[in-house]
């Protein structure tokens, strides 16, 4: 089974073995006094039979008080609703906004479960081209009901969206109607380059925005949230209440316990410098090979295509295992080279690790 | 906006009014000590990269240890799939069973989520006709590919559905190929009669057996299992990985220690005997006129039509709230009547409702 990126594999790698893949967040870093705190208050909080489709009252004040602050996004509680992460994000836009046949864009290369989740949810797949600045605007077709995109850090690729096509993709969406999917999961990493506003920020009543725990947190704690204009927020809302669909109380109470005593902002604060110096090991070794590195925990080394496959076959007999950009695309790969994830080897792993591929690809 | 059955309601009902809506379970009895350890011991779990679809390989165990004794269902951790709940059992099977317009029966009257669910994936919802015994299998179509069905007390008439239509059904299934999805979510609560075996228990072949914690327990605390043969669990784990769809791990640890400790025993057994109090108040007090009370958290009460929207208009003055079987009917009613719950009204409240109530059907 190949595993997938954004999720969680399913087994460790076996010992020895130093994990390059995208995808996974550093887990060991953790305050346990907080963590154990957050959960006790959890146990506080009395089993209940009553659950909104948005969301803890108190979660959604300091999710909007977060994001102010961390992504200056002009939020406030009723903009907001507590999902189970972002793929959970993306269903629910897909099931309040997809009839059959509906185009639905998605980058390419790109998140795959971005696809997936449109797809079973009756749309119509389209994919839109990126280059390593992003998602290209001026291709983008009409007709599109949804856009997904991740301009805080392309994924795979590493782009940061510039200003200058922000503002045409949000004209496009303007002029064809379509709602963009913004995944601002990256956002909370960044090196060396001044903030750009959320496209959320820049025209907040045609886009949706998503973000999560698994990534700044751990994949298995279960929320992020969806921040919307409310009269969409309140339809999404209307489909989850059809559907029956939640997100645990108990955990809700245990995210706000983090978020209300700052163990969150702390535990960002650490990782962000553990983050960084990572990526300055691999901008290090690998110098001028590399592109998208100034956010996220993830880097492209665009190859010529023939080098590729070899390249991770010898690599894995190094013991280290590498990502490509070929299953990230929707059709034929465009894009060729590696996609290095910083999450989830050491410091020190991820400075052997490149220094052995540096090796490689140094051999002609 | 009407509340909607099975699922936690958003706002509590207003002081002095006695709800008797099915769908909430009481929540207020619960044990203090065993609820706090079981998120203490979510917050001695460290945050995790690694997941399952599956589940957790404990809980795994656990649930078809409490299965196998609890239901007599023959399941092993290899049958068990850990989800957050009937719908979301229910969204599983859709999305990993139904193409675009692929039939699926849903009973009617019956649980409106499943009609949603199946719909939200591509289904064509065909309603199926059930009677106070449930459903009928005489009267099912060829060339469904999903059934779901209610077996161990119908929503909402509270049929027990018997023998010869158990072997009837599966004889159906096994003839037209179609699955049948068997929620056993009353099966926990039952009184003064034999258990029946459940489908998955006659034919595990055909069969997916779905669970949930939110009425032995609480609504929101967002487990449930699925219980399949172990090729369609691993095509249904397929379907999760690729939608990136998972159950909280420290959900997962809080609710394996409740079971392990055989605290969700204690706590079944206790609601057994509460529940089975306000059940033989209705009893008591409404007597013949009423059906399906030998299971569940809820009895039906069939009137003529004509009775029902101004009964339910009168008690509403005298500040009961009652539902009827209006709203589960898929198209035009064929069965008429009030549907009783005594999960969310107190022992003395069920019976003064219900004391109001034969005083309002006693007048002409």
């Amino acid at each position: 089974m190949v595993p997938d990126p954004y999720s969680a594999s399913e087994t460790p790698v076996p010992a020895g073995t130093i994990d390059l893949r995208p995808g996974r967040p550093w887990v060991r870093y953790y305050d346990v006094a907080a963590w154990r705190r957050a959960w006790r208050a959890a146990g506080e909080r009395p089993p209940s039979d009553l659950a909104s489709p948005y969301g803890l009252p108190r979660l959604r004040e300091l999710l909007a008080e977060h994001l102010r602050r961390a992504r200056a996004v002009p939020a406030g509680p009723e903009n907001v609703m507590v999902t189970r992460g972002t793929a959970h994000g993306l269903d629910l836009v897909a099931a309040a906004l997809l009839r059959p046949g509906d185009g639905a864009g998605v980058e390419d290369p790109g998140y795959r479960v971005a696809r997936e989740v449109f797809a079973a949810r009756g749309g119509r797949v389209v994919p839109c081209r990126v280059d390593e600045q992003g998602v290209i605007p001026a291709g983008l077709p009409d007709g599109l009901r949804v856009l997904y995109t991740t301009p805080a850090h392309q994924y795979p690729l590493g782009g940061r969206l510039p200003i200058p096509r922000r503002e045409m993709l949000l004209g496009w969406a303007r002029r064809t109607g379509a709602t963009v999917v913004e995944d601002d999961y990256d956002a909370e990493f960044r090196y060396d380059v001044a903030p750009l506003p959320a496209l959320y920020g820049l025209d907040p009543g045609r886009v949706v925005l998503l973000g999560t725990l698994s990534k700044s947190l751990a994949p298995d704690v279960g929320v992020g949230w969806l921040v919307a204009p409310p009269d969409l927020l309140h339809e999404i809302a209307r489909v989850r209440r059809r559907l029956n669909d939640r997100t645990s109380g108990p955990v809700q109470e245990a995210v706000s316990t983090l978020l209300a005593r700052g163990d969150l902002d702390r535990h960002l604060r650490r990782m962000r410098l553990e983050y960084a110096r990572r990526r300055a090991a691999i901008v290090d070794v690998l110098g001028d090979r590399i592109r998208g590195d100034s956010a996220g925990l993830h880097v492209y080394l665009p190859l010529p295509e023939p080098r590729v496959a070899p390249l991770v076959a010898t690599a894995a007999t190094h013991g280290v295992l590498l990502d490509t950009t070929t299953r990230h695309h929707h059709g034929p790969p465009h894009e060729h080279g590696l996609v290095l994830g910083y999450g989830s080897a050491s410091l020190p792993d991820v400075r052997k690790a490149c220094t052995i591929l540096s090796t490689l690809l140094d051999r002609p």
